[in-house]
């Protein structure tokens, strides 16, 4: 197989031609003016999915998180977060360069925290300590190999915060593959957020862009924060179109990706050059090599065979499967696997 | 005339159908792993045009801004520009925000500061102060009514920077307009710049994106910046195509923005209801009303004649001539104009 | 004349004999648990005085002032105060650093702003630019010679401020020179002001400390910021019996030191060396030499006669008077002031 | 037993007649010009002790620490620090708002982290991350029940700092309890340390008080930080002179608080009370309760027989012996503990 087989990321997904076709019919408009019809209905529609009121369309993922966490805190302030969270690992100490914002990180478990661990984590009032104002989850949850929370597990978090008038955010990078794998409603999500990142160009394919979720007035803010962040594109109706094509036909799809990742856990669960695999629940395979496997050789022996996927900490190795990956490619894959 | 002669911003722009057929063909990767081949060719192109030896791209001329001030700048330290400045008026207060950097403000002549006026604002050897870090210039300046810098100018200025050891910003918003006015030589910036903001989506039509340009270390510490601010997109190769389209194809008919500008100014000077209009060099108008005219009310008048204009401080109003504005639109505003 | 004449600052007082009796006789306890019985004293009394509900004790002016500026603003905000205003000049660019908020600088006369140019720097409702927050008064005003406010100026910004959902903060690291010069009433503050820096080791001569005023709420909120400063200091007791000292005996002979500037005033005006003199209101004498004089040689050569003043600008002077400045001491100046 | 005992801190102690004497006679100056002769003492006596090159004075052991941390870090970089510090714990979430740093959280054993656990939390190469610049140590470890690092300990550490270029400070708030246990040499600490926080308000028993130490060119910078945080005193060689004394006079006697604390350890061991203390090493008992006894009411029953302690996390209890601690104090303690 000559052709590249890209596991390193669910991020890599090229658009589709009917998906390209969707974004060259695009109306489009300045949407610093708030005059883009396509971004204005992709905001609109999204926060009808999750049950929230009004959405902001953002170049990225990590922009959505950072603008939630910088409207929800400021100095002097704490997020509460599983110490294997996006926000915390993955953006480049943005929470204290943003927002002035201290951490309390959770030792989870693959990355979910109980209620009582948040509980736990909130400061008492006493100027020696930062004030507690946000909890953030991730769902699902990358490093913790896309596990993920349940309605009734985030149910019970939210009334932690409820009780001790805390925020809660959601970094909703996968949060359609937790949705499809649990059979839950994006709805109900919407009962127990104060604010829902959600990502279009992960596992649903759309070439570039997040949506941030919240009360109208939540909103109103992070508009602000988008501007001093330079995240206020102009005629940008051609990337949400491609997002509101992945809305309404990339979803169920998901599960032919989280098929894949099973039956990429099941046949490493049998090599014996592996050690451990986190247990695969939806579109995210990692495991831990044997100690005499060394992970950059690993990887190099794969990029070889023409598979890429990631290192992901010492004798770590990460696969995410993902809307360019076929069947072939899979087979491929697993042949590889089985064959080092 | 029913159509709208929007002369909001020269931001309204929407792409041509051959700029769209340009985008349409984009090859495209994920850049957060620097594998769009559109961005990079467009990153590489933009480089070259100014003499610089990198480049960056971004969802906008505020992100290239803010990210340019936190690579040059920090706590404890401080930008000069002129109070008219973009980067101080119009970021939403990034400057502090995202930098912690303090701002020395030159009152200079329609937005330029003498090199006379930059020496003068840097700080003396004290712990009382900020330490003086960096000049920004912005050309063409928007608040100056689309004045600009020629080369020498920027030379002298650039010469103060290098003797008192600052770094150099172009806030290039409209740095093509400056260009084209002048008949100056972009290649010759690079001499004096330690970094350049270019915006593709203002007269040059581009739907979205700035590119920051300096020398390859800088562009590495503001591919950081960047991601922290979440400006990194996946595959924004659809956008950089528009923005090669540009400076292919949109920077000499700049001139035709420039001459209808002239026009209209032309015709405000007769008008009883102007009390000044700024000297007209690029693509800008700014002029005040007099005394017994209200400022919103002007511009409902013109609104009702579907032409739109922008506010621009009390009794100031604003028009931009772009790409998007015909010749019959032209006609239409002038004859109106007269008509109030 | 072999003694020193120092007239650098109102900083350089050393106590008295009689000031450090009481400093040593102060009972004193640990003030991070608030159980300073001499602090919590000067706090209520300064308090008192200035019509506010509470204090808080800080080891100088530029913290009770960062303190303030962080508890009314944050980021993404503005605060309005005159160019010459010390928290923009000589705090070290921390309403950047410690705050992350913007400023609009007002070009006042001597100092001293108009409520129209306090409110013609409120800034629009509008995403691009910071939210103004903040108004900050400096009374007297350093840079502007020791002019000052009277409270019907005071008064009349204060409107502006409460119309406009303002906070208004006072810098008074001289509020007992203007309040001695104006024959006004300490009291009277509190009705306009929402916190008021009060300096005690200036022209009061206590060798440290500043107290910080305000509603509980506020005072409450400082104390968590003092805390982050690294300002909560043990049993600063001491100090604080200096202040308590200060304010019962030293504010009274403040007339002395105007006394003094007045006469220097003269002497300087009529000397063909001086190009000018703010007019001296209180304690601060500043004057511009003639161009053919150079500032480092005139402060040299006072130096020579034991004389040392502070540099201030180019060609700019300043001399201020305080309890150290003797009779003797004053003769000798005016005798050298003439000899030049 | 009226009298109160105090086993909240050793902040809580009050100057003895001879230490008040020295403070007495100290002679002063204007410290922010760097003439307070008593101030400039104990700075060039402070660097010399522990071998390092130069000293900055400062009102709390909060300040040098941030002062010491926003010198080394800055945004987009990264603390690495036990979970317990007090850089992180108790100083209001200032590594963030102060520094705008991340921080890396080890889980170390009674405060103390290994170079294996430091090695291991410097973060690799990638913009996704922070930039590890700074290890900060706490030496004793306040929630570690007092534990300390050895010098080979100290050691061991610093070359993992040099070999990843990362600065090593300390936080000496009870440094001197260390070295006394120890009965290691303060000088050595120069070999390892970049910068050191020494606190002489807590053991020692001064009433004010912290000294920074580094090289001269970290002092420089640290002044400027100590200037924009208000931390600048003037006249403050009074609080300096006794922390002359105490570095003169209290030294070795911390031995004496190290056997108070070693015998309420003996006692408590054998209460049904307790469930566990942590080893007691030099002046700290942290003990839990037994699952029955309440904190709150366990501190109240204390305080009924006008013994006074800390609420330390739920269960938990601290005691802190000082100078202020007497025999008979100690006695009234341990027959206390005993009838509980």
């Amino acid at each position: 197989m000559t052709e590249i087989t890209d596991l390193r990321s669910d991020t890599v997904t090229k658009p589709t031609p009917d998906m390209l076709q969707a974004m060259f019919a695009a109306q489009v408009g300045d949407d610093v003016y708030e005059e883009d019809p396509t971004i204005n209905a992709l905001e609109a529609k999204a926060a009808a999915m999750f049950g929230m009121e009004a959405g902001l369309f953002c170049p990225s993922g990590t922009m959505t998180n950072q603008i939630a966490i910088k409207v929800h805190t400021g100095p002097l302030t704490e997020v509460i977060c599983d110490v294997t969270a996006h926000i915390y690992q993955y953006e480049g100490g943005g929470i204290a360069s943003n927002s002035y914002a201290s951490v309390a990180l959770v030792n989870g478990e693959r990355g979910k925290m109980t209620p009582e661990q948040v509980e736990g984590n909130i400061r008492p009032d006493n100027l020696h300590h930062p004030i507690t104002k946000l909890v953030a989850l991730e769902n699902t949850c990358n490093k913790g190999g896309g596990s993920y929370y349940t309605i009734k597990e985030i149910a019970a978090i939210s009334e932690v915060c409820k009780r001790n008038n805390l925020a809660l955010h959601l970094d909703g990078a996968r949060v359609f593959n937790a949705l499809v794998a649990s059979g839950e409603n994006a709805k109900d999500y919407g009962l127990y957020f104060d604010s829902i990142s959600v990502c279009l160009s992960k596992g649903l394919g759309a070439p570039v862009g997040s949506v941030l979720l919240g009360s109208k007035a939540f909103i109103k803010q992070s508009r602000r924060v988008r501007k001093v962040f330079g995240g206020g594109m102009r005629q940008a109706g051609y990337l949400a179109a491609a997002c509101i094509y992945a809305l309404d036909n990339n979803i169920e799809r998901l599960k032919e990706d989280h098929r894949k990742a099973k039956l990429m856990e099941e046949t490493l669960l049998q090599m014996n050059y592996v050690e451990s695999v986190l247990p695969v629940e939806t579109n995210i395979v990692i495991f831990k090599l044997n100690q005499k496997y060394n992970d950059a050789a690993f990887i190099n022996t794969l990029a070889e065979q023409n598979i890429r996927v990631s290192a992901f900490g010492p004798q770590m190795i990460r696969f995410v499967t993902h809307l360019d990956v076929t069947d072939e490619m899979l087979e491929h894959t697993l042949k590889v696997l089985k064959s080092l």
